[in-house]
């Protein structure tokens, strides 16, 4: 914990009943991180609190105690609950006064929207003595920059995204660029892993996650983990050294476990190697249910390279579109190897494509049975060299959702490392 | 603010340094959010903080002194960044101590998975002494509910959003509803809308929206506009009472609009009306890639009524597979009226199903042409009474997610209201 005696970094105050409703999510607060984070400004702590000004007072002189700068959104509108530019001053007990270029400000963009402005709207002209206005270009909500006491300022923020950005990228970022608050340029890098758990990841890297700068953090997702690497220098170049470096070192430790960087996901970066080699691909789906064709055409410019394929959830689909053999059905079953094979073979040729993916599976609630139970999925990879199945034991426990998710994940994954073995 | 001496409410806090650095937003706090909403229980703050054992200490001590209860998310995982329950325990010196049950359940989650549990995992077994274990039925990381101190409870939830769900429902809900914190019984209703926007649904029930109990509160989706009424009395039943008699006005004046309760979707409903009558469905899908059938699968129970279907996104697999006849292709293009009525024919014939749907249309950010702009979609309906189709502007701006979910909802509530028009 910062001594109180010293103030230090960075913290965000969301203003709001409706967040502590949950009516809405907190968008702003994570596009302000994300800000603060590029600036490479500490940033130790978030508040969400109602519009209830006693509260905001309290919370105001509290966090005026530990940090130097606080963002606050919300609260700035000409409604009787928008209190927060009025608690604040209260809180450092020094009086409002309005400020004449605000007010004209106002009554100039009601006219150019053909209004006159209501009464109610002048409030917003109100700022405590001694701040600074922090102007919004397209709202008429000004905010304000104010250092009410030495070593702390607080700038204010209406809700609005689009304003509060617009704000912030104006006047906000020239000073905080100026306050000497930010101490060096920050970079990051995301980098993705398929096949391995978050644990037995971190223990495998458990050194480099010990690691100041750069730093490295894990993060798990659906089937998938992350690897979130920062780096900080005095400028950016030399941050992304540091980065580059780490990187290097995760995937000689990793081997093929990385598929990719940032924005890639598993059919993305699947996607891109069939397009470079001008290869097609398709899919016949049971469990998943046209789950993995979404995944792949969720990417833009999926269609150069994914022809379609079959979604064969009932047997008869199976057997009619798929030419899945009738006796592979009743002597296997429809969750097989023998199925899944016949499945993307199928598919192959009907569609003409040079890969094919199928999946087939029980996900469940209902449907398992002691030898073949929920979670148990058979994947297939069917290309130019031939057909392999895979069986996979998901377990029941995490759910449909998750079992449909991870099965994709898995078959594109093994599509992956195939492509990389035919390099 | 809440008199020190006297604690009171309900507060979240969300640990996780990706949170302060912006890479996920915190979808955590807002679904707890509308919880505690919903279960009346008064919430006055959140807090964000990242993982970092000092300053967690001190936060937890700090929220002891002023609520009544905390719920904490993140930082249960292995890893040694996890630090939650070891700095909740340090803030209240009391010792950590393996709970031999838990250990037992994580192996034996990782056997039904066919791993062996790694030793990080190990750690997630340690709680503190006297803290009772809140059971994660998904995942490996156990969550506790403690009271370290007389008048002070803290409730642990990991991370992941889905398993923080599940423990919520199954072990926090019947724990806050006997704690006696809940003023009266809450309940509430989701009502789920189709076909229109949110401020003109809200404008339509103006007067509703201004309740006190019930209250009626409106939240957007994608696409869809959901109403929740919620109601307070001294008896569930009686709330219930509340409860339905604005939920029968809301209908009155919404008319078919209305598609669904609380867990309904689009798909579910849909399917669900088809199960009853023993009828089938099949889709076959260009721009949507699956999503259509992803969703519909997404039901558990889907396979007795969804047969499977095409996912045709090229022109060649609408031809071969689909017997689009290329004139059509080539005359109207792809995206047309006419290719979706032959997508949907085409599939319904192949399948033998009932009923079919199709979606054909441009999800951009490529391909769109000044007569056929990104957004532009076409949709079918096929059943036993003949096909029609109709053609949607959903316009660029939204991306092309929002354009392949809200193609697939479309078609979904046509297919809705040819089946209530057929009762």
């Amino acid at each position: 914990m910062a001594d109180r005696s010293e103030r230090s970094g960075v913290e965000i105050l969301c203003v709001g009943t409706e967040l502590l409703l949950g009516n809405i999510l907190n968008g702003n607060a994570r596009w302000l991180s994300e800000e603060l984070a590029t600036l490479g400004l500490p940033h130790f702590r978030q508040t969400v609190v109602g519009d209830n000004r006693d509260r905001l007072i309290a919370l105001v002189q509290e966090i005026a105690q530990r940090s130097r700068v606080l963002i606050v959104t919300g609260g700035l509108g000409p409604t009787p609950d928008d209190l927060t530019t009025e608690a604040i001053a209260a809180a450092f007990s020094v009086p409002l006064e309005e400020r004449v270029d605000v007010w004209s400000d106002i009554q100039e963009k009601a006219r150019s929207r053909g209004r006159t402005p209501s009464p109610e709207t002048r409030r917003q002209a109100l700022l405590p003595v001694g701040a600074e206005v922090l102007w919004n270009p397209t709202g008429t909500a000004p905010g304000m920059i104010w250092t009410p006491v030495p070593g702390f300022s607080v700038l204010t923020f209406p809700g609005v995204p689009s304003e509060m950005k617009a704000m912030w990228k104006a006047t906000a970022v020239p000073w905080f660029r100026s306050s000497g608050l930010s101490k060096g340029v920050f970079v990051s890098r995301l980098l993705h892993f398929w096949g391995i758990g978050e644990s037995t990841l971190a223990e495998q890297v458990a050194d480099l996650l010990e690691g100041v700068n750069p730093t490295v953090a894990p993060y798990a997702g659906r089937g998938e983990v992350k690897l979130r690497i920062t780096a900080c220098a005095d400028v950016s170049s030399k941050a992304w050294v540091l980065v580059d470096q780490i990187e290097q070192e995760l995937r000689q430790r990793t081997g093929n476990l990385c598929f990719g960087v940032d924005e890639d996901s598993l059919a993305s970066v699947v996607l891109k190697r069939l397009g470079q080699t001008g290869q097609t691909l398709s899919v016949a789906e049971s469990c998943t249910g046209g789950g993995l064709g979404a995944e792949l055409t969720a990417v833009p410019g999926a269609s150069s390279v994914m022809l379609g394929g079959v979604i064969s959830y009932s047997n008869a689909v199976k057997r009619d579109l798929l030419s899945v053999p009738e006796d592979l059905l009743t002597q296997h079953g429809a969750v097989s190897a023998q199925v899944a094979e016949a499945m993307a073979l199928g598919v192959r040729r009907l569609t003409g494509s040079d890969w094919a993916l199928s999946i087939t599976g029980i996900a469940g609630p209902d449907g398992g049975t002691p030898e073949k139970p929920v979670g148990l999925v058979f994947v297939g990879v069917a290309g130019p060299d031939g057909c392999s199945t895979e069986m996979l034991r998901l377990g029941p426990t995490r759910g449909r959702e998750w079992i449909r998710i991870v099965s994709a994940g898995e078959v594109l994954n093994r599509l992956r490392l195939r492509l990389m073995v035919n390099d």
